[in-house]
């Protein structure tokens, strides 16, 4: 059952990350066949952390459908004024907001906003919570690499996939292993052990390996997570040199993926550090696909959860 | 008669004020017939002081209108190049603006603009001065609230509201006691002496209390305007505890209005400073109907000043 | 031959210059007959840098084109998270965005990004470097004022143009000695010496001379620079007053131009240093004009850049 909003992955039950996607490719197979489903429907674009790639991909998704959008940017708002997130929103809905696509440093803030109001939340990252797209378009871009189409069950069923990095602190690490396993996937990740996830009951089918040399060879697919350089001074890594050198995706371990392996990448890229330059510009990268990809997922989610569509 | 430009409520005369409110009903009750008032129209939102709700509740009003809306904000302009206000506005006008919604620390600045360009000025908000389409809304949301209407002289003429907080720094404070007098109604403002506007003559019709407990069993609205935490800093208020503890719309006190009588606070809220938060998302309370009645009346003002309707 | 992308003047040649200045100025008599010209683009106005008027002078551009704008506006975006440029504009791109306005404080970046991409580039202004449609709009604006157009080979053929301040830092005065010089006229470069253009035989056309008094009666415009007033702290002038005495464009100065000379200035002014107000607002200044013009000007490089139009 499609839900009003999208708060998380973990939430939603296979049939439902399958419609979304499914409704991705026949978007993308088609895009002007949908160019009016947000016909007069006005999405709030609420970014309280900086964002580049995910707020323009929101709304070049609401323009493709037809709907309008709305920018809260932060900083020129009244959340500076001591007013509660709460308020800020109730107020904001009043203007004749139809959903709100929300960014925000505090992990469940948009789950708060979708219960106690009547409004359309779709999470476009919550501190180190989720960040459902995010996971959304990394499948279907991967899928679209391998051919698979989600009328299925279980597409990933025979796919192995590693998450590299910072996956303690990342909302696309926790959207992506909760989609990817519920898909059929088999997920490990990989990265130092102050930045891996620690309640590896929450994620019961997520294997840890410490470092990704010896598994490099049996995975179709490597997503390299953003490091934040601040995480040294928090002493949580000893420098960028040393990450690169024990779990950065150079040239060297790229060679050892299979052929027809891919490497994703969320973005921002730190080139030289968790991914080489030359493999972030390979054939094997699909770093620019995956950001072509988030406007069709974004625009299926819009439709599904506002424009009455029903795949 | 209708002016070029709305910088103040002082200098309105009642009719003109009912004008705009009368107009705001009719597009509440009918706004697709007001669609293409501002047809091929644009409106700079020009905000150099912050502000989430008028800017908003401004551009909805215009894009309910047909018209387009730009944005200029402060902090990415040449305001900060040492260039004067007026050669920024002399030259953002030759974009091909129709009108400006300006909002400005300096008092008086929306009029100087006003009278020294050809394009109409709408002051949403300047310095300490005005911010008259705050008042309007205000107005309108009462009548609402009443049942009355604005084809009538004086339709307050039975009224008593109570302003409650800091009414020397306040603009809200202004406006509404320049356009609720002039609509016929008794007006008390009540507050710290230390932040209670000084100049009497100015405001001959209005009352003061020291404190408000012994006059709110007898009003029919109670305004509370939001306190500037900054003011303890100032020596202005000793704390906000003793700000709440005298002045501030507590339960206790909002029990003692006559059934009926309802609170308004042009928001941001600091809840449990001036308003309690039991107040604020009571029956009693008016606070999100503000908000989603400033759209009507803003487009009520923007069509009066440039879409040519006359009522 | 219209190239893909603007970047600078220099690397126009004279035909080309002159075929954007005619389309603009077929554009100004009848700007209706153009307005589906950017129909379905989408344009990205990428301003790393502030700036008011020349934003909103592109966004307006776009808006009477048909086309429609996305602002990416630095300080909320990638760029502060280490992400290089190039991979920031390639993530743009994926949202469809059919051409980059770009202003940025590295000189030849968007030629950097208009050789490394596929997309159309208009350099909105690059570090010290050039800024191509203002020199457009300047001389669009003096063959107006002087009935010139642009149909033939050297149009400025018997004009002398003086421009007045820091050559050495200045972009507008880079792209208009290129412009000027190639559309036929005599330029004069006069300023401070710490603050004039170096190598001369770059621009092997260029005159200088040290105080502008001695030339200003044979001159047919003068364009006065914005000096930036950090220059003081940085040494390279002694002071405001200083300046105003010996380059400024004074009322006293502006005394000695023959009838019929204009005044120029790309603004934002300091009023008082680099022109005294009494000259910027005489009917010798044009600075309103430019201001006017310029869209005019950008409509016709969106146009001829994207819009498939040749004249």
């Amino acid at each position: 059952m499609i839900p009003a909003s999208l708060t998380s992955i973990r939430t939603l039950d296979q049939a439902t990350i399958l419609q979304f996607l499914d409704l991705g490719q026949s978007i993308k197979s088609n895009p002007s066949a949908y160019q009016g489903a947000l016909k007069g429907k006005t999405i709030l674009q609420f970014f309280v952390e900086n964002s580049t790639r995910t707020r323009m991909s929101f709304e070049s998704a609401t323009r493709k459908l037809g709907g309008t959008s709305i920018a809260f940017v932060s900083g020129t708002s009244s959340l500076s004024k001591g007013e509660t997130l709460l308020d800020t929103i109730r107020t904001i809905q009043q203007n004749g907001i139809d959903a709100i696509v929300m960014r925000h440093s505090s992990s469940g803030s948009p789950e708060l906003i979708a219960k106690t109001t009547k409004i359309s939340v779709i999470n476009a990252g919550d501190g180190s919570h989720e960040h459902p797209t995010q996971a959304l378009l990394d499948a279907f871009t991967m899928a679209e690499k391998w051919g698979l189409h989600f009328k299925q069950t279980n597409p990933f069923a025979k796919k192995t996939i590693l998450i590299l990095g910072d996956t303690l602190h990342s909302r696309v690490a926790r959207s992506n292993i909760h989609l990817l396993t519920r898909l059929g996937a088999r997920v490990f990740v990989s990265g130092p052990s102050t930045l891996t996830i620690k309640n590896f009951e929450l994620f019961p089918k997520v294997e840890w390996v410490a470092f990704p040399d010896k598994i490099l060879g049996e995975v179709d697919a490597v997503m390299a997570l953003r490091i934040q350089l601040e995480r040294q001074a928090q002493g949580l890594i000893p420098s960028k040199e040393e990450y690169r050198h024990f779990w950065g995706l150079t040239s060297e371990r790229a060679k050892k993926l299979r052929n027809g392996a891919c490497v994703l990448h969320p973005g921002p890229m730190n080139r030289g550090v968790e991914v080489d330059p030359e493999v972030a510009d390979s054939p094997q990268s699909l770093v620019l696909k995956q950001v072509e990809n988030g406007v069709y997922v974004r625009m299926a989610v819009l439709s599904k959860l506002l424009g009455g569509l029903e795949s």
